[in-house]
């Protein structure tokens, strides 16, 4: 019933050989939790900072192989799209689509997203307001989509920072919406690398605990075997080893949030 | 050992009868809840948008009338004060002294507050990183005060609106400082109503919540037993009424954020 | 030399007809101001807010009449592009590239636009520091493309408004790089009207004043006939009685400030 | 008819032999360009980040020095007070009371400023809305005070940074308020070098020529001997060799932008 949904996994797919043992390892925590979850890679980072940055796989090998993945472990698998096209490819093979922040605005994305039947999972834009995904909404309902989140994932704050309203949960929930809150991307600092975007991954699970006792439905947060060396977004990934107390911790917040005065 | 402290009681004094009704309503609830507490309320509403707003008793009968109260309920008891003239005044009979966040960055207000050898409290300028409290930090040490604590209660974020920051409690913390969260001030939307700060109470629990599971020392939050008649910050106060089972989930959320893994 | 570049057209090709009669009356303002201009109009708005909003012509028909419009006035044309296939039809007809600021982070798209050879302008994203443009003119550079511009249109500022910092011109010209100032999109209030986006423009000609005299190399405004009736933006454009005013207004500010102390 | 106000002036009096020389090098440059000008200085520094920080000469000696100076040079003087007692000593010597932005909430200061019949410069706090000075507007009239002004020296803009908003000099003068714009204090960085604010002296001509373009009805700027080794805020200061040469500038672009159309 009030279970929250966890989105899990690593930035994006180092290798074949390394998503097979990232998601094995999580399967097996999640099962021993009996969490619900969903298990997340990325095939492309189409929005890098600089240009020598590692980019991925690509939609197909990505997808097919994130489809294996989801078969084996009998889990629900998400990935990022970042055009139309992209989005019908992935969705022969991916349960929920994602929707880049910095996408959240292009309609043809949208509407093509909503149309493949596929759940639609939205991060809201970083220069966003909270009640502007009404707008998105509907256009996903236009197409007959029901089944859509919106993410949340910080708002910009000056320059090379974001910070979450963490008011943002209440009042997308308030119009009606699920909502999950992406703790990886939240403690961003856009740039602040120089050629790479950095963070704070200590911080993730603090904002985590944050998001889930204020009140939303779900946690995205991405974690790698050993962020430091993570292709990307290392600076914010937790730790795999630390996940099962992370979520476990998260998890009975959200019950005593969720229960009955 | 790891009890949060609670900072209640309603914005102004407004009047010797309400206050004393106030405060022992909330002296039985606290009984009853066996909570960690200090008593607020304010004799001057010193900063008000508009001319016309009210104001308050003055420092003199209001400081008396808080101690009175504290020795007879047997709470410390806190207020803000407003300039080095009013902080002795006050410190003859207030246990903790609250600095405003928009004077925080007044020395002479600092010092003499400092000096008079009760507990400060400084709440964060809206204008201030959460990494620059080290310096208000150092002007308290240099007059021997050790007993000191800081307010986070929200940062300005465009035009009449302000956001919490959820890592800036981390941040204080880590910097060695004990942090309160004002759930009340950090919902308030300045001068959204025009002549009167406008705001949203019922977004005060969620914060709260959010901030106690993302790690503080304490909660800030002002109550009425009828907001909506209140002389000041009516919108952004917690009914009375709601008090016990909002400061009761907050202290299940901290017990569970601070036990051992 | 010193002579500012301008952008000016309309913000979308209502009509064939409609677009031709803008560029004619903008031709002749131009030549009798001997202005140094390029003509700009979108064949697609693909972020509209709303899904009800009005999109465009397309990229073939749209890219084909602003060429016709650009050899039958010598006036260089420009549109924005949306994904690498819109840039590729573009270049064939289009003198400058501009890519949208929500883009400003897709690789595959600035490198495409970079590979065609022609022109690009790349719209600093709301979400971006003036230093970060860094990143993307790496990967201009990368695929050959040196003659390209940056435009800053705004940076998020709280919710539902934007907030154009002066110094990010300098800032980003301090860089070596070349930069427009976006007077249009910087008086935006993003969602502000509900489905579509608000905005004020009668600042326009106050921020494009303030930005030629903080120093630029170039101004891109939106004119149209008749604002009030305008399919996209409306409340931001300037009247076109107004433009030839406004233009050598700022020409003038930037001849003062350009010249010899 | 429309010359625009200058208001320059060292940050603090550093002695006083340092204040009359720069009053009179100063007063020698207003003389040749035939300036509208005010003298400034500050006799304390009463919210300096660090408590290490110089602080100044007082007000009674500081208030005095000032008002020497005025008389000299014939020109008005004016100083930042911080209580209503330091409202009512200055006021008998300075002609323009000038109320700091952190203070620009605090009622008694304000109605006290107000009372003494003198100007009254209020500068608009970082932490407000341009609309929101209209009530302390009401609470100057309130006292009889007709001769007011308010100055724009930027907003909060995430951590340790300031953005100024030049719609901000519009919208307050449209609410028919007189505006200045401060160049010096809009650069700064607030606690952005630890202990000491930090800035970029550099950027406050660019601003100035910003703010006069956008429209002002002056400009404060604070200038040193030798900005490197001022006692405060020295690093946004324009050197006293400069100031000829912008404000000649300054008043250019005001007359351009004044001018009929």
């Amino acid at each position: 019933g009030t279970q929250p949904l966890f989105i899990l996994g690593p930035c994006v797919i180092e290798s074949e050989e390394f998503i097979w043992e990232v998601a094995e390892r999580l399967g097996a925590i999640a099962n021993s939790l009996r969490l619900k979850w969903v298990f997340k890679a990325s095939y492309d980072k189409a929005n890098r900072s600089a240009i020598s940055s590692y980019r991925g796989l690509g939609v197909k090998d990505g997808c097919r192989i994130l489809a294996e993945i989801g078969r084996k472990l009998g889990v629900p698998v998400t990935t990022d799209v970042h055009s139309p096209e992209e989005a019908k490819i992935a969705a022969e093979h991916i349960d929920l689509l994602q929707i880049p922040a910095f996408l959240s605005r292009q309609t043809d994305l949208i509407l093509t997203a909503g149309e493949t039947g596929r759940a639609v999972n939205v991060k809201k834009g970083q220069f966003m307001a909270p009640w502007d995904v009404k707008n998105i909404a509907e256009k996903l309902i236009s197409t007959g989509c029901e089944n859509f989140l919106f993410t949340e994932r910080g708002t910009t704050f000056g320059y090379q920072n974001l910070v979450t309203d963490m008011r943002s949960l209440y009042w997308m929930r308030e119009l009606g919406y699920r909502v999950i809150f992406d703790a990886t991307h939240s403690v961003q600092r856009p740039g602040g690398l120089g050629t790479t975007t950095g963070g704070d991954g200590k911080l993730a699970p603090v904002l985590a605990r944050a998001a889930v006792a204020a009140g939303c439905d779900g946690v995205f947060m991405e974690t790698h075997p050993n962020p430091a060396k993570a292709f990307s977004d290392g600076p914010n990934q937790v730790p795999m080893s630390d996940i099962a107390m992370v979520v476990e911790k998260l998890r009975r917040i959200h019950t005593l949030v969720t229960e009955e005065a």
